[in-house]
């Protein structure tokens, strides 16, 4: 598998698993009927487990561009790969919103509330205003590429050596995700991932929905936000490592 | 113990985990009092851990026809002893489910709803549509069976070795279990597995419960819908590995 | 640290969180409110998490007098030194259940309902019946006996030897009584540890706890059904590994 | 990264996700729907998972001041180091909460309960009793510094080595608090850090929050509870150990 492949696969994982969960809980007539954030939350937090699974020996499992730039930024990843890893990540996002829509599309059908529909595509504001959405989106993002930076692997002392964890090592990087989502998701949903927001939100006007509404108006606060995060994450790396 | 006493057992122990949850959730004056469906995800994924600890060192754990055939269409795992471990597998998921129901034998008796006691050995969909429930029960098998495929051990670089991670190498697939039903879970309450859903439906038929209502006419789908996942989930592997 | 004191503090710090999550979701005014068994489920399973990390390396941490047997049975353990194991455990027990009565003492205050003081302590069936009840704690001490007698340590093969994975070694006992709970917890409210049940039940009789209701008619239940289920683990394993 | 650089900005992390998870609950219009404390709960326990992933190689993550003290009774820390590290951790704690109320600035504004939004800062009680509460503080605090000074690394035992498990080796002090949460935050909220109390309680207080009440009576017993609860678990341990 190419690093291309492997970013739209992992990418196309965590949407259908993360959008997936959404849909469960807020169409009508699906199984789940529990209040929601605990289990939206730790669903998003597992779909990128799965997505790294896969993705990580071969991409290194960015899955989201902000982590791409935080990590160019940071100097632990080449600037000239950064095109190819979001055309993948957004082509496997788009392919995710697009299963989970094929996926519930009975109950899709069944649900008049169009809020709810897009709510599985993209996010949205709990209360809209410009400035402390984006600082919302800014530092969701920066919690998650900050820590991500400083993540350690196993290590051996005698002799000398790292240890890699197999598929176990994609843990840290979904709990940091699922508490980002459980503290920090509570104002604008935290994308904290360009690709997740935009591809989709592109997903949602295309596919022929009943009855949506779609919110251009935003889409470029989960762009933006999570690039400045990013940056301010690498750049202090940077600085706190000298 | 032969790999054919552990599938037995295995699946046995995630029959009789996974269905005792359903039983907890759904039957008159159990002690669960939660609304349902982060109780259930939790207790299947978890429930495939504890089966995959017992089962994984004699027989690879497998648990589940659609895994076995899976790993026999991406070369690994030999076509010629799917039968047995098929056997294998239903045989452990009928005991599973009765045992299930011995152990809620006094519930039971007291819940008149049909469909509640039957959803505690077999799935049935939220929405009933052929096409529809195929699909979902084939998607959500291929994510089981497509990231079981990419699962990688840890290894130590110096000495150049693998490490088995003892029972915590069962970890991953459990919480692969588990977002899957948070996501994916939603439409037909992913079966992802035949033994899982043909066993206990035959011994829901065989048993002599009060006020029962079969409901065959959905019975092959749990289990086509599985296979064509976990072909097509073996099949790309193939081809992402050339 | 002896293998006696161990036990005693394992299990106190067990029962102190086992009993301490069941009075914070029944007792009046305390801080959860949430609707129980999530919550009460995953506490006793991380309750076990913090017994076994702190008691382990020194009495390898069974904590439970059903785990002592099964472990005898299955001829892990001298049966010489059951009787010091069992009163350790009865102790860190008593002590256990004693503390969480003085830390949520305002709230018993306050609480009229003798069911739920009572279930702080020990267990009470949903529904009474001698055979079922036996059964039910059987078949869950059976289910946790079992899957500890085959847990796997970590290894690496070359050189050919044992990895400890240090506090994380206790993680697996921690989701096995987690998902037993979630599942088989639903009839008994799985004691499946006579200490558990006996010694806290033997503290709500002596402490001078405001209108309560003993039960003693249950008492010999959540002792004999463990014992039993863990014979047949220890049993089972035998004859498995000839 | 100094350790005083470290033990900042992982106590930043830990409010700023400690604080968030509480606001996304008891705020108005937030995206968290759920009853609260199992959200709460797994927060904060994944929260401290996070903050000691970023500060655990520089400082050890102590985080806290009465684990620099626990740490130090048992010997394991030096007595002089603790003015800088309970002052970083002070920093840091404040800069978490300003952090929170920017973030949820603009649900800050339209909630009118004061006694919610003094709770993103810092703890009450359920029942005010000095006594309770005292004791209440120092117990779920002797649990957690008990438990972190028997903490074992993994190993290897052919060469006898010590292995690091890298950042997931941050998972049981996560686990050890969620379950302190659960279990023993039912009476004080669990403050059980002196920093994580005083320090946002101080920005509660500077911070232009509308409609605020302040309860500086109560300020005290999140400090002293915790200290006396550090000294005795270290004090233990020595015991113990000799």
């Amino acid at each position: 598998m190419t690093a291309f492949t492997a970013e739209i696969i992992g990418t196309f994982l965590l949407i259908l698993l993360g959008g997936g969960v959404v849909a469960n809980v807020v169409l009508e007539k699906t199984k789940s009927n529990d209040p929601g954030w605990m289990v939206i939350t730790t669903a998003w937090g597992l779909a990128v487990f799965v997505g790294v699974v896969v993705a990580g020996p071969y991409s290194g499992a960015h899955l989201n561009p902000a982590v791409s730039i935080g990590l160019a930024v940071a100097g632990k990843f080449e600037w000239g790969l950064i095109p190819m890893y979001v055309l993948a990540q957004f082509i496997g996002a788009m392919l995710g919103a697009t299963t989970v829509w094929l996926f519930y599309k009975d109950h899709f059908d069944i649900t008049e509330d169009p809020e709810a529909k897009r709510a599985i595509f993209c996010t949205s504001p709990a209360i809209r205003n410009v400035k402390s959405n984006l600082f919302s989106e800014a530092i969701g993002t920066f919690v998650l590429v900050f820590v991500v930076l400083y993540f350690t692997d196993a290590t051996l002392t005698e002799p000398e050596t790292t240890i890699g964890l197999g598929s176990l090592g994609a843990l840290p990087v979904a709990i940091l995700v699922w508490v980002i989502g459980l503290a920090l998701g509570g104002t604008t949903g935290y994308a904290i991932n360009p690709a997740r927001d935009l591809g989709p939100r592109i997903m949602h006007a295309l596919l022929p929905i009943k009855g949506k509404v779609n919110d251009w108006g935003y889409s470029w606060i989960p762009i933006v936000g999570p690039i400045i995060g990013a940056c301010l994450a690498g750049g202090l790396m940077l600085i706190l490592s000298q």
